[in-house]
């Protein structure tokens, strides 16, 4: 995997996008992808498009071929791929895989979802597509309610405070103040945290990522090929593990096997160490879940990644920083588009030009996970230089 | 390509399961497959699963990760892919690339959809996502309306009659009757087509395919793995192309240009001519598409398909069998299963244990076909004695 580069970024503003059809924005990204690679769109022959609820939310399936007729890419593989919040990171992997196999030279990973013109009720059904109907379907579960248990078990085990985790949230909003493309970026105090909505206890409006409309692309070459790009990123790895598909209920139900075992697989195939990873975009859709996701990647011992927000160690200047993008609570959540999204986060921070520049940014991991853990697709970017 | 196979096959019948979860029905298939492929499901590194529209009509969607948990087969990638009715195809040349880019040695490829519990409309409007709403989105056009269409200008512009499209349902029909998986076979005189009920002038009731529940699963490894397996089947290619997901309205609205370069395709990728095909397993969602197809595959001369069934050519003992298991006509369209279905029907012929058995089946070939010609997977089957 080592011999792949991304050349080409682009996305949309993540927020509400009233007058642009799913179709449209996608097409937005993905325009603006193949204009940064500097290539002629003829040179693209895979496309892969990450996408988890358009037939529910938007009536539109085919996004595949649609996106390969209306940017004028040819009778090139164009496909679907769908694995709930991990869709984008799947689309990321398959693009790639499309590369390495020597299928083409070229691939574009596209991520889109549409979803704030949906209802509440509407969209909460919708993301419950991703929990397994058989086993949980009847049990009246959302993702919120899951999370807040999760928060509860993990602070009965651990002793975290709400106060270590509002820190999460008042970073990752501060964060997304300074991103041109985040939804809701905001300068909260502890106070603005707690008396915000409940959710579900002890979650708070604050503490849940938006509803969301955006799409993010980018472009996949051989590193071979991306001597000819202005800005490469070297691909050190991609991986997509599955994992428990229920609501989790086994011995330890504040862990994902499905992070733990693509964190591990990951870095094994980049050749490289937790320690020379510069900055993580991670899979924030809960204040929680950035607590929980930073311990399954084993950047962070068990019970102690509240207390290195609250300290400041996940900061931009911290000791490792953890969504300097403003992550999901902070630029949105729109599902299909999270993984790419991450992607172009990283890339600009490994290009030397995010807006929250993490300082000597060498090597990025992303992380997307979907469901309560039933797919995760992690990769490791990372400087040519490196 | 050539260094793959089939090893394992297996399927629901198609029909109305109404008891199963779309998760059992797929399941069902899966195991038998990897029952029939002989080995461990530890083996199997890579799973795909073909499916359109599982969201919108079950409520349903990871099928991916559920599969891979429920199967037992632990983290390993786990893929829903969406092409329309082309998807089951899709997950094939997917699962395939596992194998061949060296991923993993066994990959599965399953395809399901479960669609009988839904009313008329819901099932329509669902189908209907495999348009462009962007462009044809108020047009008020259904698929059923399209190929009524289509079957006006072909006859206008080659004579074909209404006897000789009755000759095509009467063969898919009647080999439905010895398929003991096809939901609707049955001995039907022409008079019993002419006075079915009219869906779209003029394609009638039997001009259309069911409304069907079902899944389809293979097991794809190696060529070299496969000299193990008790009745491997050789791989020799398999292609995706994307075409125009719009409503026809080019110079020539009667061909679909993704199923003609597929084909070009899929025969250079094996190194063989039409005269090589044994047997044809293609996409006649109506009575009509096979007749389109067939001209689109280039086996047929352009307004001759027509005339070479009512001559009996396409029958199992004719000049090329064509549709020997029933086609979707009689078997059914799962939308998601109906290209792994296929895949199923030709390792079968290719095994010589068809129902329908055509003597001397050495190649077979697939034709998946979604939207208005926005997807098609085809894929070329052999015995491995060629």
């Amino acid at each position: 995997m080592k011999n792949l580069s991304v050349v080409g970024i682009g996305s949309t503003a993540f927020g509400q996008h009233k007058t642009k059809s799913i179709t449209e924005l996608a097409k937005q990204a993905a325009k603006e992808a193949i204009l940064d690679a500097g290539i002629d769109k003829t040179q693209i022959g895979a496309l892969y498009v990450g996408n988890f609820i358009s037939g529910p939310l938007n009536g539109q399936e085919i996004l595949g071929g649609i996106l390969a007729d209306s940017l004028g890419l040819g009778a090139i593989p164009a496909t679907k791929v769908e694995g709930a919040c991990a869709s984008g990171g799947i689309a990321f992997r398959h693009a790639c895989l499309s590369v390495a196999a020597g299928l083409t030279d070229y691939a574009i990973a596209i991520g889109v979802e549409k979803m704030t013109h949906a209802n509440t009720v509407e969209v909460t059904e919708a993301l419950n597509f991703a929990m397994d109907k058989d086993t949980d379907g009847q049990s009246g579960h959302t993702f919120p309610g899951l999370y807040g248990l999760a928060w509860r078990l993990h602070a009965k085990k651990y002793g975290i405070t709400r106060s270590q985790v509002s820190a999460v949230v008042r970073k990752n909003k501060a964060a997304g103040l300074k991103n041109p493309l985040a939804q809701m970026g905001a300068t909260l105090s502890e106070d603005d945290i707690l008396t915000s909505r409940l959710i579900s206890e002890p979650l708070r409006l604050f503490d849940c990522c938006p509803v969301t409309d955006g799409a993010s692309a980018v472009i996949i070459t051989s590193t071979k090929n991306a001597k000819y790009a202005k800005s490469p990123v070297t691909v050190l790895a991609t991986v997509q593990t599955s994992g428990n598909p229920r609501i989790p209920n086994g011995d330890n139900p504040i862990s994902f096997e499905a992070s733990v075992i693509a964190c591990h697989e990951a870095l094994q195939m980049a050749g490289i160490t937790r320690e020379d990873v510069s900055l993580v975009e991670l899979h924030d859709c809960f204040s929680i879940a950035e607590i929980l996701d930073s311990e399954d990647l084993g950047f962070i011992k068990p019970g102690h990644a509240a207390a290195w927000a609250a300290e400041g160690r996940t900061n931009i200047n911290g000791d490792l920083p953890i969504n300097p993008s403003g992550g999901l609570i902070s630029k949105g959540h729109p599902v299909g588009a999270t993984g790419i999204g991450q992607i172009y986060e990283v890339c600009k921070q490994l290009r030397g030009t995010h807006p929250n520049q993490v300082q000597n940014a060498k090597v990025g991991l992303t992380h997307n996970l979907g469901g309560c853990g039933v797919t995760c697709s992690l990769s490791i970017l990372a400087n040519p230089d490196v």
